[in-house]
Order: structure tokens, then sequence, then C-alpha cells
């Protein structure tokens, strides 16, 4: 069923929140296995909020509003859904009870505006709100619904988890599971280019691919009766997806990032990593220690900005700084040398390049940045060239040599 | 001016992210004066995408899109906007070559789809994308505006503010000239109450305040027919709040951080800076480094993040880790004297805590942290409890690092 949130609010129009509502609710229609083609946000003005609900009725199947139910003046989206529904407001005196307890209960005297939150359109369905005042409502009119919500999330999350989710799911059977296929390695049109013919001919399972920082997700999802039977429709599809791009899939979990994997495999593999920073100045580091527990495989990290501390930390050369430069492959080769003879770790990550905006030249531009990476026996030394601001190029440096890092673990 | 975002993309729908670039361009907006009445999201469907576009174009002046620039078959703002004002999809040349040039920088092949990002409606203003391949795009018809976004913030957000911004104040007389008054080490609320008598009385310049981990910012904003005359109309307030706030205000700049100012202080007093991080894995030496030119005092960062690498890397004395641990006063007290012993530099910071979501005690929670600062003969070790998950902790801890660096440079 065609599903359709509206978010009511003038602090999300004026950027002041993160509609963080609209996210979790989407989600939440998603695993419903209803179908939500948009989302809007709109003001507190009765013209403007009843015309987006019109609309929304118009179109859509089910809407899904939040925000709005507050006793202020300000406050319209009962009264703005019951005027295009054509219903009249009738005060609940089953809410206007637990207005008057949740009051009492705080030792608060009530206001008149209070009384308002206990009007509700007539022949909706009352749905109590546990962590506030303001009801929540259910109006079915022919074949449409549709559901009112609180805006603070506090209110808004039990009581659609709690209420709402049961009414959704006795509209419509079935539900909707999708699986991340994440890869790294590989462009996102390489990555689209292998596997438009899936695109093509998809019905259900379907597969979308998104681009992430030197990443590529493939979004695979299924409609089915049940979790189990979703997983089965999927299963063709994924075996194919591993006979095309192999290890380049480093995960199927939503949750599991690239630092998490590597922390992982390095785990598994009893590996302890350092790592010796230049223009990334302690942003891998950073990406490691995301992972709780990192502290286990993770034990040194240099941040090396200068010669000075390149040649003191790490023992590299005058020599090679002088003669081919801080940014050079010579100079990482003996940075990565230096963490595992100086730390002895059997694993190690060196990055030194040149983030800009300054410190560019003719044969040695912004952008340019050297990776070296041994784990045991298997060691590389990479170039690359990224462009952008400077926090552009740290932050592809960084997703860069978990890449690298990543593959040399596999090899080793 | 009425304003109207639209934000494109399956994954929104979908809640598996949160849409921050509608946060991000509904502020800018409002910076700029703009009346920012409707948000909408959309999916990469043709049909759907052209309704809410044709819709957007009769109810607000200017129209805003963001995401569906990519090369991918998915990808259709671009295809939809030109469908419905009626524009024939042109190559631009100048495109081809910028992304013929990023792919052969990269060393990498370019797929037929990557043309597609070559294409734009008639008469179309290009903007160029410095962060990636897909241009942005400007088109007038009549009163109207449309504005093409690409969707990842890295490349939303300084394309919006070098080239998209311009042309917006272009588009309306007068302006609305905002300043931001950013203030660290004191609360929202202290900071709100001792300016509430302003906030009330507010016609023009107003003031408001903002919240940011671990800051404060004031955003002071004027009408006038040219920026020197908003300048004037806010010098008054200004003036008023550095009588109320002292140096507690580190900077007027909106585009400078705190980790610039004090890069800055650092520069003028010709201090060097070492660091030494446990729980914070480098992301403070990261934040530090997120300045060019850090490299001037940056010299030494280290993460040590075990026992071991305390010991080793700044001498921290097995007898201290055992009696007091490694979370402690006296801990984070010789890793700060060991930095400025070991490694020669007169400012120095170190950090220890417990970021969890394991590792904490009864005695010990997670969220206590540890920071250490020295500056010449100014020392201060404080003791601070944070709550939030791991991530939270971490970056609270970052900046009330640089909190308590900025004061003891302060006062050194």
């Amino acid at each position: 069923m065609i599903t359709e949130l509206i978010c009511v609010g003038t602090e999300l129009l004026l950027g002041n929140i993160v509609n963080t509502n609209a996210a979790y609710l989407a989600q939440q229609c998603a695993n419903l296995g209803l179908s939500c083609y948009y989302q809007s946000v709109v003001g507190d003005n009765e013209n403007r909020l009843c015309q987006v609900i019109k609309r929304a009725l118009e179109r859509s199947d089910i809407v899904i509003l939040s925000g709005g139910l507050g006793p202020t003046k300000d406050d319209l989206t009962k009264e703005c859904v019951a005027k295009v529904m054509g219903l009249e407001l009738i005060k609940d005196e089953h809410s206007a009870k637990r207005i008057k307890a949740y009051f009492q209960a705080r030792g608060m005297e009530i206001t008149d505006n209070n009384w308002k939150q206990a009007y509700a359109p007539q022949g909706a369905l009352i749905v109590d709100n546990h962590n506030g005042t303001a009801p929540g409502l259910i109006i079915k009119q022919e074949e449409k619904s549709v559901l009112l919500l609180p805006g603070p999330p506090m209110e808004l999350y039990p009581m659609f988890e709690q209420q709402m989710i049961p009414y959704l799911r006795s509209l419509q059977p079935g539900i909707i599971y999708s699986k991340t296929v994440k890869l790294c390695g590989i462009g996102e049109s390489k990555a689209e280019t292998m596997i438009l013919d899936l695109i093509e001919g998809q019905t259900n399972p379907t597969i979308a691919p998104y681009a992430k920082t030197g990443e590529v997700h493939f979004r695979v999802t299924a409609k089915a009766e049940s979790q189990q039977e979703a997983e089965e429709k999927m299963e063709p599809l994924l075996k194919t997806l591993f006979e095309r791009f192999g290890d380049k899939i480093y995960t199927l979990k939503e949750e599991e990032a690239l630092e998490h994997k590597i922390v992982q495999l390095l785990e598994e593999r009893n590996l302890h990593l350092g790592l010796a920073e230049s223009c990334t100045g302690g942003l891998l580091a950073g990406r490691i220690t995301n992972v709780a527990g990192a502290s286990k495989v993770f034990t040194t990290g240099l941040v090396t900005y200068t010669n000075e501390a390149k040649e003191q930390l790490l023992g590299v050369k005058k020599e090679t700084l002088e003669t081919y430069g801080a940014v050079s492959a010579n100079t990482a080769q003996e940075m990565v040398q230096g963490v595992m003879d100086k730390y002895g770790t059997e694993a190690a990550v060196a990055i030194t390049g040149i983030a800009g905006p300054g410190g560019g030249s003719e044969e040695k531009p912004v952008g340019l940045v050297y990776i070296g990476c041994q784990v045991k026996g298997i060691r590389k030394v990479k170039e690359y060239h990224f462009s952008g601001n400077r926090e552009k190029i740290r932050q592809n440096t960084v997703t860069a040599a978990l890449i690298l890092l990543r593959r040399c673990i596999l090899e080793s």
C-alpha cells in the first residue's frame, strides 16, 4: 500500500532540527512492507498544511503525520486533518480524564489550552500517549487511513511500535526485507555495469547500487510472507553477486563498516596493527578506534607530521627524506618498516601525502598520496591521486588505506 | 521568496539515511532570508519525481533539488527537471572534459554511463563540482529558479556555499547578513540566560543561540541594503556580547572552527604541540590537522592505546599504571610530561578515558575521562564525566581537550 509521511513543524523548515522522525517512520514502514513514495515537511500554517494533507490523501493509501498535536494555537495538525476529511472535532472524555490525571500526578495546574488535546475528529480511534499529553489518532475513511502521532521522538517511537504497527499490519500482510551487500575496491559505475543485467531483469528481489566514500553498496530487497521466505528469494541473487565480485564484497551486514571488518580480520588472525600517519593526521587511527574493542589489535598509532617525527619515531633515513621527499613511495615504505621494527606489530600502515590546499607543486600536486602497507610478508606501497578539498582528500585517503590493509590481510 | 526543497533518493524513503541535507539547506535558506515553506522527499521514480517538481514550480519561486545526479540509471533528477520545464538535454563539452580528467587522474576507466553526467538542460548554468563528477545546475525560467545539487554532503556543502549562495543572494534586493559569534567553555542554558534580555528586545539585528558539541554559537542576523550597513547595525550588539562573555568568544567567523583558532594561537606564540591520545584514538590529532598548515605547530601525535605504548612512547611509570590505572589523573599527567620531555614540545595534551560500551566499572564508569594539558609553565589536569554512546563520548572529549588547550595557551 502506498504510504506518505508528513512531518509538521516550523523548526524542521528552519533546519533547527534534523528530521529523524521521518527516517524512523520510513524504516518502520519499509519493514512493514508499505511502499513509502513521498515524505513532506510543512510548517504550522493552516492553509499550507491542509493542502499537503489533501494532496497526500489523493495519492496515497496511508498518510502518517507527526507533530502539531500540542496544546498551543500553533498546533494545527488535528484541526487540519478534520477539516480536509470533513469531520467534526468532538471532546473525548477518556482523553480529558487522562490529561487531568497527567497534570495532577505532576502537581501542575491545567491551563485552558490543555483541553484542546482532548478533542478528536468524530469516529477517530484514540491512541493513548503513555509518555505525554497528546493522544495519537487513527482515522479510517473508505480505503484511506490517516495516522496522527506526536512530534517528540520519546512519545512517537513507543506509540508507533506499541499501537500503530498492529493497526498497519492488519491492513496488509507480508513484509519487505532488505540486505546490504557492501563492496570496496571498485568504482560505482564499474560495479553498476557489472550488474546491469540484474537491474534490468529485476522484479522480486530488487537490487539497487549506492556509492559511499570509496565504497559501493548494493541494496537487495525482497517482498515475501516472512523473513525466511524473503531470504530464500534473495539466495540466488546473492550467490550471483559473490560469483561476480568475490572478496570485493566485505560484508552483508548493514551495521558493519569497513573498519569493523578489518578489526575482526586482525583479531581472527591474531595480528597487531601499528599506524603511522602524516597527511591524515590521526584520522585512520580514529576510524580504527571507532570499533569498540579495537584495543585488542591496535597497539600503536603515530602521527608523524614533521620530518623530525618521521626520523625520531620511525627511523626514516634523513637521506631518504632529502633525496625523495617526505611524500614519496620510499618514505612510505620506510615508515611502514619503522612501525614494524620499532613497535613490533605484524601489520602496519603508513600514509604520507599532500592534503592541501597548500604544499602542492608541479611534480607533486595536492592530492598525491602514498600508502604503504605490510602484513607479515606481504608488502604493498601504492600511489594515489585524489581530488577535492582537504577534507575529501583526507577521507578518501583513510578509506583507501583501509581497503589496502584489508587486501594485504587477505593475501597474507 | 518562497523556497522549496526536494531531496531525491530511495535510501531516504527507506529510512536508511537521515535527511541531513534538508536540515542543512533549510538552515542556509533561513540565513539567506528565503522563506522555506515545503520540503519533499521522493524516490528515483520518473513519474513521481516529475509530479513533485511540477507541484513545487507551481507553489514556489525557488526549487532546490539534491541527489539523483549520479551516473546510474537510477539517477533521474536532471532528466525530470528538463522534462517538466520542457528543456532539451544537451551535452556540455566543458563537463565532459572535466569528467574525463577526473577519471584519468585516478587511472580509472570511463564507462559509458559516466557521460550521462555531462548532459545538461539547454540554457542551464553549469556549476562545477570540485569534489565529484556530477556538476550542479542552475536553471532560470521566467521568475522561477531551479537549483540542482549532488546528494553527497561532501559535494553538496561546498558547492552550495561557494556557487549557489551568490546566485541566491542576487535574486533578492537588500541582503540578510549573519555573523556567528562562537563561544566555548560555557553551557548553552547559562549562555542563553545571559542574553535573554537581548533576545526579547530583538528586532533588527536578531540574535539566536545554537548549541554545538561543547560549544555555543550565537547567530546575529541583520537586514540591510548592503553588507556594510548590516555590519553597522550589528556593531552595538556585538560590543555588548564581548562585554558579557569576554574571551569565551573565540571567533566571529562562520568558517573558523575551534581548531583553526588554536593552531593560530600556537603559531602566534611560536608554540609547538604534541598529543598523546588513548580513548580518542587519534581524533584530536585529526581535528588539529583539519587545519591547513597545522604542520607548522603540530609536531608529534601519539595514539597510545595500550599500557605498553604508554610506557614505551611516553615513559609512563609501570607503578603509576598499576597503582592508579591507565584511566587516572596521574596517568594523564605523566602522559603530558612524557610528550614534553621526549618530544620537546612547549605545549602538550594527553587524553585517557573510557569511551565504552565496555570497559566501565563501579568506580570508573563509561564516560570517565582525564585530560591533561600543559603549555610552558601552565599545567591543568581535569576530570570529566561524559554520557552518550562511544562516538558521542569521543567527540565530547576531543572538544573538551581543545577548550582546555585554548585556556592553557591564553593563561601561559
